[in-house]
């Protein structure tokens, strides 16, 4: 082992930076054996340098940032700072200064993750992003490496700890939405303001990373259709449990029919108890994957915290070095599929309908032809009267969800209808 | 794309090489766009070359394997014709002639993968098998990369679908073990000589696979201890689910406490229901990672069958194409940590114990003290009376295999026990 060792600057000393650093310094002697060479941390970029911080040398944390990438003795930069601004401008400095990046920003990846690649394609240096999606679990390069000779036709992932820790324990506990996410906040898995979490823009910009690895094309958040958990109340959780469905938020992308387009969306979803992602409870993040050849395969674990997704982020600093010794790059973007991003419109999906209607002669008459007017083909249906009033539970075979949100346009606009009281997507039924 | 194309020979065109031929000739082209290079195949082994192989060109088809092998030409081997010869001396004539090799013959690995290895570093080419654990489950290189950057406690894996299969029915189903069996060879699932699954040796041949990668250091079949589950019975899966568990073969290997050695164990296995891997049903396989950094890890999918075999293989060829065309290699074999391989009777478990006792006052206690003698701690103990005899079931504390074993060698001698009706290990508790 006499060859010298890589420098590595740490851009962000927060809850991941300090797990990352932390590593680096325990396992120097098995990452040098697996490496072939040493790592060391040269430099550590943090917002407030009077902060202690367990184990790094404070001669190497500085407040400048902008000085740290512009070295240009640095062999990688690992930037686990987020947001999109100073980050971009920071990564891309450290790429023109000869710096392989690493980096757990799912945010700036799916906001502008074209401008990355293409910087580290123009400086010749890597880019890897391992961490930026479901933690942990090692995702991402078994996508865009070990599938790598398939097909990929759907990808469903629990990729959001927060929302599913609220619908677990909506679930177990038969608790309101409110009342969970209180209990959420208080062990620290919600933030303070969860909107990020709950309204599904977290798990929106994972699915634009996965969609893009998955079907070799590109996609932004903004391709991305989002719906989050703030409106599933007790009663859909409860009806989804009659039926032997629980509810997750899933990002599901999907490549079209025709295979020349793909839909990208997160939802609040309807699963069957039967279906694997259905027993990934709590934080815990999963992402099944259905490809031609493979079949069924899900990735499943930590999705956040500050030990796996540094776990994650060391894993890609251990290939990034051996790239970097060996002289060779790792597999680039890879988009040469260009396929047109379809409008949620497009998806071909199922629905589960909650109505309420009058307990009259001809009103399920009237209601199957208002599905069936759209196109749309009733795969179970359940009524229950009381007095007046009769609930009526149905399921839909597959559709575009277009015809589908028209059938319930028309619901809403038929006298037998009182109230439509919940509408959810359903998904990984089989044969689905 | 005016690069030269990769020429590639296929050794065995069974059930998985009739499938990496169709799946180099239908994604040819998406192939060729990941790579940056056609992908060509050139040679077909066979046994018999009367018989009619559906897309694969007569003219490359032989029975010369040793003459295939020994072309120049070639930049790429995949050997899925099974066993350790002729298939090792294949090998390595192809490595000597500058061929990277991709295997999915898993008892070879597990007997002598160190020559393969070996021979791979000589002659600086490549040697990829993620086919030869758990089919298409990219599980090898996350393994091997992904979590290269953290430490690996332990490995639990169901890596054979026959015995799970069995397993899961004779759950599901109270149905006998000999019952259950011929109904697996009647679907296919179990081979008419069902011994290399149902006594274990194949998952034996994994767990070495396994617990090389995970713990960076050489394992081979005959380290590992192996206990099939022919011997299982109803009554052993009816007191699993009485306790709460499913009863699963597993493959475990793990990391002894003082970090300087590792055990290597198959055998039937009590799993409570509520860990991840006692959903897995039917054939399918599933292997669970305890990392220091990253915490539980699963991964999850098809184990065998042509088709997801053959998706991971042509996953290993586009690795090794990427890495022929960038003049680099992939990782090679990891045993830097060199540890040593301890026998079953210093892995550390738990024991489930069903006794048949006189039921007379002070038998309870008689039976305790044998434990306690051993240094064995019960965690849970049942007792159900009927007649003069009583039935008793004890799980215990986790101690050293070979504590447990001594445990009931001085139970089987005790006046008050009648007959030790069921021992098995326990794995998966919270805790354990």
């Amino acid at each position: 082992m006499d060859r010298p060792a890589l420098r590595v600057a740490l851009l962000g000393s927060g809850v991941v930076g300090t797990q990352v650093a932390r590593l680096i310094r325990e396992q120097a002697d098995d990452l040098a054996a697996r490496v072939g060479a040493r790592i060391e941390l040269v430099g550590v970029a943090v917002r407030d340098v009077s902060k202690a911080r367990d184990g790094i040398d404070p001669a190497i944390v500085t407040t400048d940032a902008a000085a740290l990438v512009a070295r240009r003795d640095l062999d990688v930069v690992v930037e686990v700072m987020g947001g999109i601004e100073p980050a971009r401008t920071l990564i891309l400095t450290a790429m023109e200064n000869g710096a392989s990046v690493i980096t757990a920003n799912k945010a700036l990846l799916a906001a502008d993750g074209a401008t990355l690649h293409a910087a580290a394609e123009k400086f010749g240096v890597d880019l890897y992003y391992e961490a930026s999606v479901a933690g942990a679990i090692p995702l991402l390069r078994p996508l865009r490496e070990s599938l790598a000779g398939d097909r990929v036709r759907r990808v469903l992932g629990i990729v959001n700890g927060t929302t599913n820790f609220i619908l677990s324990k909506m679930d177990e506990q038969g608790a309101d939405y409110a009342d969970v996410l209180r209990e959420a906040q208080a062990l620290g898995y919600a933030e303070a303001d969860p909107t990020a979490d709950v309204e599904g823009h977290d798990a929106a910009a994972k699915a634009a990373i996965l969609a893009g690895l998955a079907f070799h094309t590109r996609v932004t958040i903004d391709d991305v259709h989002c719906e989050g958990i703030s409106s599933v109340t007790l009663s859909d959780v409860q009806a989804a449990r009659d039926m032997g469905f629980v509810i997750k938020l899933l990002a599901v992308a999907e490549l079209s029919p025709d295979e020349r387009g793909v839909t990208v969306r997160v939802h609040p979803t309807m699963v069957p108890r039967t279906h694997p992602l259905a027993s990934v409870r709590d934080a815990f993040n999963a992402v099944f994957v259905e490809a031609d050849a493979a079949g069924e395969v899900m990735f499943y674990g930590r999705g956040a915290g500050g030990a796996p997704t540094a776990s994650a982020v060391v894993g890609d600093l251990v290939a990034v070095a051996r790239n970097k010794l060996a002289g060779s790059r790792g597999p680039g973007e890879s988009t040469y599929a260009d396929l047109e991003v379809r409008g949620i419109g497009d998806a071909v999906t199922r629905y589960y309908v909650n109505l309420d209607v009058a307990d009259k002669p001809g009103v399920l008459a009237t209601i199957a032809s208002a599905f069936a007017d759209n196109g749309v083909s009733i795969q179970n249906v359940r009524q229950d009267g009381h007095g007046d009033d009769a609930g009526l539970v149905l399921r839909t075979h597959t559709a575009t969800d277009a015809a589908l949100s028209k059938t319930i346009e028309t619901l809403r606009g038929l006298d037998a209808v009182r109230a439509v009281v919940g509408v959810m997507r359903v998904e990984g039924e089989a044969g689905a």
